[in-house]
């Protein structure tokens, strides 16, 4: 334990010595983007973007070619209380899935080039593997900490200890990802219950009332629903957590991917590499992370925003406009996946168009350029 | 003449022929969506799109492999008037553009495997070329029916007659893409004061205030925009133009390029291919389009939604929810080949994932399924 606490002591330095988006290369990037054949800033978030990553990297044009998406999975003692559709085992089936290549997140992350890597910080029970050769599967990191958190509503969900380990996990991922020479990391999540843990830490994270951060997930009906802000309600009660105390609402309420997703994300930051978050999981560890540091959240790109409730706070609390809006609640990282499609097409419009010098059209004073 | 409107007539037949979406089809996809690993419906917009795809071609599983980006160009006398932030020969220059592969929408279509089809309808004086041989340029289709049109703040754009040429330039080339076997049509369009020419024309067939449907076109200022605004009310107020004759609305107040976009969407419409409009301007095309025939505005899909105050009026009265929100306003097709991307995702979540079945993975009863 003392060695993880070191490490994510060592990130947060990490995290704090990158200091701001360098305004240099954001701004070397503008003058690229206005010298090209298109009326200045018209392509709006695509020019945003292309800024974006000159100031997280540091460069007028980085590339973002090598891609990884990280998929953090872990199950959730609170499913005992009866609030997701779907039985727990279904958490350790889809990790298999996503080994296999058959998930949303294969299909979506193989269209943008990305890598999938699923992190096992937490599930419970065996993974069951259809396959071991399959075309387009992820590849699976065995970091598992234990099988699954407790169920909040009798206890902690987890030692500050585990919580700590979660997060040093993500870390080590990143460590690895990083001398992989990864420059662009999206992270989703899978895990039965783990939008409750979400609502719960987000009410604990903002003061927001349980109701207000609490939706369907994967289509549980009002009944469920109801019993399921009840739960967070009773953990809130419990626990009382103390928003000054990241960590500790992480071990009270949260998961142990939540806890992964954290040590991603502060890794990422520290390195320069541009993070792009999903949904409401991976923004309610973005809360966390941009509790532990300072700087994190302008190098965090929001993907999209959830249909879950709790997600419109996280976004609001962060301060981050997501760039799609297409009602979607999958988690996985498919958000992320579809967002990489538009930072590429933001790098291909910096480095792929004619500027009016070389197209010979005219600027906006009417005088020929070239 | 004559040819044309009979053309034009033959074209809103087979509109009307095409009749709803196919429910069956739809059903069929949707069973397909549902089988996959994932809650039901929870890839949001995706799914919808999925479904979209087969309601307007009547397939479950549709191909749109041979996509078309079709940016129709023309000059509008109005520019006179002082009402653009560019002078008028930025039209041409970029056609140049679009056809040496230097343009925004060149990157964009080039990013979706689309190809780019320029149709001249009404651009004035030569197109300056730099180079007969570029990699991934746009191909011209020259069917120019006058050099831009007349300055309508002192008399009708153009006349009845060319209108209905331009409408039926459209056809043409639609039929002309139709027997190359293309199966997905984005549409565009570039022309220097065309902003100018679509308020006027959503004005009129909305019965909006010119204020109200008048933005910053490629980037005017305050006053300039008083000006266009003023020079859209004196047009309004000279030709009084009919919404229920669209024509002579397109007549009195469009644009050649408009007329030609018109034309697209009816043929493409016709031929039960998926349409993917762009911004302002090909959404006051459609809004003529939608008015000449019944049943157009379900098979067409609103890639996003422009910076364009005017904008927002045509979605509303089309009753289109635009896929994205990027706060761009640059046209040529460029918000469409991005929603060709998001279509791709979608086509690829259909026939990629894989069935709860298949992966045996457990349903919401928590019954393992395979």
């Amino acid at each position: 334990m003392r060695g993880h606490e070191q490490a994510i002591r060592r990130a947060i330095e990490e995290v704090e010595a990158v200091g701001p988006l360098e305004a240099a290369a954001m701004a070397a990037t503008g003058d690229i983007l206005d010298s090209l054949t298109k009326p200045p800033g018209s392509l709006g978030r695509l020019e945003s973007l292309a800024i974006w990553l000159a100031g997280v990297t540091g460069e007028a044009r980085p590339t973002v070619q090598r891609r990884a998406i990280v998929v953090a999975a872990a199950d959730h003692g609170v499913t005992r209380q009866g609030v997701s559709a779907y039985p727990p085992e279904v958490t350790a089936q889809m990790v298999a899935n996503f080994l296999d290549g058959g998930a949303a997140i294969n299909v979506l992350a193989s269209g943008v080039g990305a890598s999938v890597t699923v992190l096992d910080v937490g599930v419970a029970g065996v993974i069951p593997r259809r396959s071991s050769t399959a075309r387009g599967g992820g590849r699976l990191v065995d970091l598992r900490i234990r099988p699954g958190t407790d169920d909040f509503t009798l206890g902690p969900a987890m030692t500050l200890a585990e919580a700590i380990e979660a997060v040093a996990a993500g870390l080590a991922l990143v460590d690895d990802l990083r001398s992989d020479g990864t420059d662009l990391i999206g992270v989703g999540e899978m895990g039965i219950g783990n939008t409750t843990a979400a609502s719960a830490l987000t009410a604990a994270m903002t003061g927001s009332a349980a109701a207000s951060v609490t939706g369907f997930g994967t289509g549980i009906d009002d009944g469920t629903r109801a019993r399921k802000i009840a739960v967070i309600e009773a953990a809130l009660d419990r626990h009382r957590p103390d928003p000054a105390d990241p960590l500790g609402v992480l071990a009270a309420v949260g998961g142990l991917e939540i806890g992964a997703l954290v040590g991603v994300i502060l890794g990422a930051v520290g390195a320069r590499i541009p993070v792009v978050l999903d949904g409401f999981i991976t923004g309610a560890a973005a809360l966390v992370a941009a509790s532990l540091a300072h700087g994190v959240t302008p190098r965090l790109l929001a993907a999209h925003r959830s249909l879950e409730p709790g997600h419109r706070i996280v976004l609001e609390r962060l301060g981050l406009e997501p760039l799609l809006d297409l009602q979607m609640r999958l988690g996985e990282g498919t958000g992320a996946a579809l967002a990489i499609g538009l930072i590429d097409a933001a790098v291909a419009i910096r480095d792929g168009m004619a500027t009016f010098a070389s197209a010979a059209v005219s600027g906006r004073s009417g005088s020929p350029v070239a």
